[in-house]
């Protein structure tokens, strides 16, 4: 019998129990359990975890409900600077791609960069000639646009703050406190996405994907592309991470898991929930992550309100979940 | 008295003993030294390691024999993108730039990103008008150029080759042996530069910049910007790293020394050693790195055939060295 496990998730933040409405928390459910299903098709099938946690990322990227690929958020320039990392951890392989504004799928490019280039990390223009040259979808800035996006940049513009979608929202609401639409609540609210993955041949694999901040600085790069900061793996554990990006990477935050389970002999979870609920606090963040270790024990951990997240497992264990 | 300990590099790789000139060393040396001291003023009156590091830096990136600042390697495309970053131990503070072209010093537009943004990591336009609105110097192309490096692109700009400072050396050797002059004997030959210090406040700090691979895809951003990876500080320990990018990415290898040390109780020699004779060779890369631990005590390991480096301590430890 096959051993696998995958977890995934869609961004934490002050998700608020009773704020969004029944049609919305079900569409979210409905929308992780289809990256969820996507991936999970993949192990059980006796795919790779790095095949898994591509389908579950692209699945994620193509619905416009989260911040990364479709739906992302909008820069202070009024363009997309879209990130995604991936890193297969047997090998230590890694790919990202950063600022990109037409790539279809960014995960997609990342692991083209792991598998087909002699680089890491490849950025901005240089990082998309590279995706044309390998043939990946473009796609217009029209593709990426959402509404409820345009109207949070629009709200926050000219405030000089750039906003975690969860802050957004937030400004939205102080704004607009009559506002009962989706606009506050709780529709397309939250971020980057990623996902991990034990396959059957014991290999770990995690993946990363995010629009970033809204009203954010050009050129500005968060953690979830960085290798070591939103996005890692090694031969004991994979991990992606959601939240305050500038506090992710200040905390190496992704290779702290890691190093707490390589050096310090801790479980998958006590290294996770030392990450999220001292490093990330100490590095003034919020936010969290998800990791699997190498027999398939699965930690989720976030100090926020809520954490869009889902697991599937071969022992049967199933659930998407968003609350603490 | 004051306890204070400084290291800087100016690169690492295949450095043959003989190969230089006399003169060609001599100059190399005269460099390492000026940046050293300008380090070492500052310690010795008391100032902080952030501050020595960027004068250290600084000094490294105005002296066109070092592959940061002016004397950075060519793109593919005849431009120059160049990356830096630093790190304050204490408090975690940290600022990045990642392919700009126009700043004169890189090292000190990431000061101003760790000191004056909210973010960590600026990249490419956004990064120059950051500085630019800082009032950072900012010089044209003519300032950055040097014949060596642009002979350098020529010689591999139609090979597909991306190389390192020391490999662009080697095949400039392999196609022209009888070429005796400063292109293959040494001038202008070696990388990344980086400083680690200890202040008088007990304090750690370390910084790193580099104009990255000989005929680089557009986009291309290796570890030296990147927390965690080409540089890191916290409070045990201050690491700056130098040689094949990826590598030292794969490895987060700046977070792995202070995590040894950290969670496995290695000392700063041990831990050094480990990512650079270890970790560093699994992931098929080769370097050095520079780390200075909170006791003042330095380690310089590296598993190429030179390193550009030099130490200066309160205890009256000052050397300049290069071969093994």
């Amino acid at each position: 019998m096959t051993h696998y496990s995958l977890a995934i998730h869609g961004g934490a933040g002050t998700l608020q129990r009773g704020v969004m409405s029944a049609e919305q928390e079900a569409a979210h459910r409905a929308a992780l359990e289809e990256a969820l299903e996507a991936g999970h098709q993949i192990l059980k099938g006796g795919g790779s975890s790095v095949e898994a946690v591509v389908a579950a990322v692209v699945a994620l990227e193509n619905c416009p409900l989260f911040n990364a690929g479709r739906g992302s958020v909008f820069t202070h320039a009024g363009t997309h600077e879209m990130d995604a990392a991936i890193m297969e951890g047997h090998t230590g392989r890694a790919g990202a791609v950063a600022g990109v504004s037409r790539i279809k799928n960014p995960v997609v490019a990342a692991q083209r960069v792991m598998d087909r280039s002699t680089h890491v990390l490849l950025s901005g223009a240089g990082a998309e000639q590279f995706a044309a040259d390998e043939g990946l979808a473009l796609e217009s800035p029209e593709y990426f646009y959402t509404d409820f996006r345009w109207q949070q940049l629009l709200a926050v513009r000219d405030t000089g703050r750039e906003l975690l979608d969860h802050d957004g929202t937030a400004l939205l609401r102080e704004q607009d406190p009559d506002n009962a639409s989706g606009l506050i609540n709780g529709e397309n609210k939250f971020g980057t996405v990623g996902a991990v993955a034990l396959d059957a041949m014991g290999h770990l694999a995690a993946a990363t994907s995010t629009g970033g901040l809204t009203n954010k600085r050009q050129g500005r790069i968060g953690d979830s592309p960085l290798i070591g900061c939103g996005t890692f793996a090694d031969a004991r554990v994979a991990v992606s991470t959601t939240g305050t990006g500038e506090a992710f990477i200040r905390a190496v935050a992704a290779h702290d898991v890691a190093a707490r389970m390589k050096y310090g002999h801790a479980t998958v979870d006590e290294a996770a929930r030392a990450v999220v609920n001292e490093a990330i606090p100490q590095q003034r963040g919020t936010g969290g992550l998800i990791a699997v270790d190498v027999e398939g024990h699965v930690s989720m951990p976030f100090n926020t309100e809520g954490m869009y997240r889902g697991v599937v497992q071969s022992d049967g264990t199933r659930y998407i979940d968003i609350y603490r």
